[in-house]
């Protein structure tokens, strides 16, 4: 089963329908991030997951992206573990690859979803309001919801500007 | 098409055939790479393909697992690129959204790999060996080869455990 193609028409959606995702599609997506590989096999990440019309608009606060927030059906705060830290780098690029599990089990599953980054420049006000110990940081919160929106392009840079040329010998004869 | 099973039986797989994985699968590889969520779609990430056994063995001097260098295929060197950096710890999560994809569509495609985290502690070492400037920053390097291990049983916490009990109403009625 080749996933290319659930990774490239992936998009990040911003405005979802009135429609519950339901408690079976949330498990199979925190399933997905669960199961992200991790340095040492350390899983540094925790999850907390908020949902309701008040509790999102209580959320949407603490970012310029509020209508995303109080829009999503449900969002997942995803939390870096210091109990669980040995290097924060790779420990930081496991919880990027546990966010990226759940936002392709979402798609999918045809379940949209946005990965919210500018919310953690309040990162302390916003574990203030959901009472979240200092022993934990918020990386990103996810939004999920089915999209209202229209399919959209997207685009990379080439592989040819990403690829360093280096000693490989690759498409020689070797 | 749900992914969860791919993701779940993705496995760290640290012995190799003596096959090389070839061209077409290399690309989709980086292809996946390529497509992976940034913040602001900046894309922080550059690759650099190495393969063939004199460079393999070069590179395998750098870490403590040595032998993982040197049965694979071919490796994938991720680096971050600072030209495009806004935010190291986004970018860095970003890093690692890239890294899973690759990993992903390798096993997808039934071929196994090895995120190899413990080499970035010597990365300026590793840098000046590969000849790259000090504006690129190795954060990993990514074994890529047919498995000979057996299929092997891994784990991970519990949902229960990474769950944060928050506000959320899931499983009420709202």
């Amino acid at each position: 089963m080749d996933i290319l193609e659930t990774i490239k028409t992936r998009r990040s959606i911003r405005e979802y329908l009135d429609k519950d995702i339901g408690r079976e599609n949330l498990t199979k997506i925190l399933e997905a991030g669960r199961w992200a590989p991790s340095g040492l096999n350390n899983q540094p990440w925790k999850f907390l997951v908020l949902d309701g019309k008040d509790n999102l608009k209580a959320l949407s606060k603490f970012t310029k992206y509020s209508q995303i927030i109080q829009g999503a059906s449900l969002v997942i705060c995803v939390f870096l573990d210091y109990e669980f830290v040995y290097n924060r780098d790779k420990d930081i690029m496991a919880i990027g690859a546990s966010i990226e599990n759940m936002l392709l089990e979402a798609h999918s599953l045809g379940i949209a979803g946005c990965w919210l980054g500018e919310i953690i420049n309040r990162k302390n006000e916003v574990q203030e309001f959901l009472k979240i110990d200092k022993d934990l940081e918020l990386m990103a919160v996810v939004t999920f919801g089915f999209s209202a929106e229209r399919l959209t392009e997207s685009c990379r840079k080439s592989l040819k500007t990403l690829l360093i040329k280096g000693l490989g010998t690759i498409g020689k004869n070797r």
